[in-house]
């Protein structure tokens, strides 16, 4: 429960609609797309920075728990209120502040959402390259938060390759301005970047300055099915040699086919045991050059068939569709997105496999081949304890053996409260303790977002 | 004078070939080209990242300055130790540790020249962009602690896009790693982008884990040359909004074009007063699509010529005369590198031509037009006691314009010790005191390169 001193001062603040405390309003915000749950006392929803400043400082004043939340798409718990407290939805911030194709710049408030952005922009020719599967749905300052990737990073980076500069309130009330408005600039400290990926535990972001990048002129896509993983990932070790980078390569398992095949039954050939989805953007002319290296590229031992699609949108449909469909057979999945370089990946999709059946656990990966980064998902029964163990100790090594091929533990998801424990595993110690005391700096009484990304 | 116990401590570690005590000796180390002379007490030339921690540990335990350096080639002072005590040069380790062309990523030690990795790399079809135009002679771990461009930010962005990881040594003498070796990575916080551009005053960068770009098929220049400013900045901006960037989009003004007079008379036409040297780069097809486009822009009432120039080395070696020419005519120029939107450049380029006429000063301004990243140089007597003054008043006039225009003062030389005094103009007061909490937080005894950065 709040304070009654705290719950008067935001009520002196906020009107009702501002305001939620009635458990049954604050249910909806107590989860993500980690399926965990922990109802917040309050919900508050703000619809300017000096509101944002005013709730950070009276929760610093009374050391309450404050979680900023983007639209809870995330799927590390990152949004989660593990502690209680209030969350900060700043799903109302929706003000588009600047659009200046001219410089192209667009300055945003963080709750507009990914998609709304990209129709904005579109008509000036341009996009914001972070394309996250929940696109749709998902916030500016949650892909910033999060340090939000997607299929097009390969060619064109994530997130923090994106931002110019941000507005931010710290843990301690104060406005900070990060950046520039320039795609130049080396004044003073990189700030910017330092929020990017910070999940919120730092400080809330009130504004975001863009980056955009043109449309490309066109784009192409090609699907590849191979009888085997190994052939699989031998084409893509192929494909990211060439020097014209694909801005997508999609990679889907056997288990991921199985899956498709499910729902559309005559999709896919039968002896298919992996599948790559490629796609190459620029001039037309870029790209069938581009296309016939890619298809040379191809070509193993394996290859069932690799052919020029007609139509992009249907092959990112099937692609987008995976996602559910393992919700629909496993409500627990537990949901990896780790990475490891690209030539590592024929050992470890062949050690994944191992892994998997020495824990005798179903599992099914697919994921951003080009970057190297699968995600891995274990099939599992909650109610089955043994079967939940295995999937802990499969995990542990998986997490490993990807430390062994020197990757990370995540490319796009972020460490939230789901990996806070593996974290050690790839960062070394005198690093976290670097990184705790940032943390202190930021947010000395430890009340944004706390608990999070450390164990 | 160093104190007896840390004169004999490094003795004791390092032999006479690696520690220089001798003030003849020491003098090389007392200056970079922003031409000010602070000689150091001595000059310690570590082999490995060991090393480098024992330098710091013991400069940290006897609370005396150490002022990393790369090559000395920076502008701002910030390789300069002001403070006397210790150089840390980095000349020494040149190690490329690793080289990957498959998975793009290459790994070197600090002291690796530009050049030299640009020559690694090429073979595989590979090269890194950022490309100041010291490339020849500076190191790659000057570049990250500057956060180094060149003209072909434009189309391939600064330092900060092209480092995966660093290893680091912190003012404490911890040694940290940051980033990851793969393309994609959101695990904790985002370090790597933290240090790069610290001037050496958080960590001393011991290893670089670098991004490799493919090198384009091929690259054509066009030179332009127009009668007067506002037809030039008009062509800039139309070249900018054009959706395919050009590779390169540098501009020389009146006094630049008579420097370069001076040098070779028939090589431009005698009534141009301003002039664009504008690369674009990708496959053949492509680049003959974006110099049609380019042509088209550069059409305004002004346009003496634009054409295709069949040398695009010819181009760039005219274009680095630059420096090295104004060098001659005026030795103590000052030489900024202010930032402001494209479209603010006609702007900002005739408020500046007004200034320096009110102080009756003469100025020479070139730079990267594209990034709206322009190098102002005021030539100045520094004889003239009230030249001096009025250079000091019209400088600080110039950044109160670029601030009033939403730039940045400084889009790739860092703020050293020179721009030191006008970093409250672009940073807020709640910003500046994170920065100098970070700062502190990494070097609580404020060893490594004081007083650099803030003011």
């Amino acid at each position: 429960m709040l304070s009654t001193d705290l719950h008067t001062a935001l009520q002196n603040i906020f009107p009702p609609e501002q305001l939620y405390t009635d458990p049954v309003d604050c249910y909806t915000y107590a989860y993500d797309n980690s399926k965990k749950i922990f109802p917040p006392q309050a919900v508050v929803f703000p619809l300017n920075a000096e509101e944002i400043q005013t709730v950070v400082s009276l929760c610093n004043l009374h050391k309450i728990p404050l979680v900023p939340r983007g639209r809870g798409t995330g799927t590390s718990g990152g949004s989660l209120p593990e502690q209680g407290g209030i969350v900060l939805s700043l799903e109302r911030m929706l003000d588009i502040i600047t659009v200046d194709p001219a410089n192209r710049v667009i300055v945003v408030e963080p709750g507009v959402l990914n998609q709304t952005l990209q129709d904005t922009i579109k008509p000036y020719g341009f996009f914001w390259p972070p394309d996250p599967s929940s696109a749709a749905y998902c916030s500016i300052g949650g892909n910033i938060a999060t340090g939000a990737g997607g299929p097009h990073a390969v060619k064109y980076g994530t997130t923090r390759d994106h931002v110019l500069g941000l507005k931010a309130i710290t843990g301690q009330g104060e406005m900070i301005k990060t950046g520039c408005y320039t795609t130049k600039g080396v004044v003073g400290y990189d700030l910017t970047r330092l929020l990017i990926g910070s999940e919120g535990t730092l400080a809330v972001i009130t504004e975001a300055t863009l980056k955009l990048t043109a449309l490309p002129a066109a784009n192409a896509g090609i699907t590849a099915y191979f009888r085997d993983l190994t052939n699989c990932t031998e084409a893509i070790v192929k494909i990211m040699s060439l020097t014209q980078l694909p801005s997508a390569l999609e990679f889907l398992d056997a288990g991921s086919l199985n899956l498709i095949r499910h729902r559309y039954p005559d999709m896919l050939p039968p002896d298919a045991h992996a599948m790559l989805m490629i796609e190459a953007d620029g001039t037309e002319s870029e790209i069938q050059h581009t296309i016939v290296s890619i298809l040379n590229a191809c070509k193993t031992v394996g290859l069932i068939k690799a052919e020029k699609t007609g139509n992009t949108a249907e092959l990112w449909k099937a692609r987008k569709a995976l996602s559910p469909l393992l919700r629909e057979i496993a409500p627990k999945k537990i949901n990896e997105d780790i990475v490891v370089p690209v030539t590592a990946l024929p050992k470890f999709l062949n050690e994944l496999t191992q892994l998997s059946h020495r824990h005798q656990l179903k599992n099914v990966n697919f994921g951003h081949a080009g970057n190297g980064n699968i995600h891995v998902n274990l099939l599992i029964n909650p109610d089955d304890p043994d079967e939940v163990h295995r999937a802990e100790q499969c995990l542990e090594q998986i997490f490993d053996l990807v430390i062994r091929l020197n990757g990370t533990l995540s490319g796009e998801h972020g460490i939230g409260s789901e990996k806070r424990a593996f974290i050690n595993k790839e960062i070394d110690q005198p690093t976290l303790t670097v990184m705790k005391a940032i943390k202190r700096l930021f947010d000395p009484n430890n009340i944004l977002n706390p608990g999070k990304i450390f164990p």
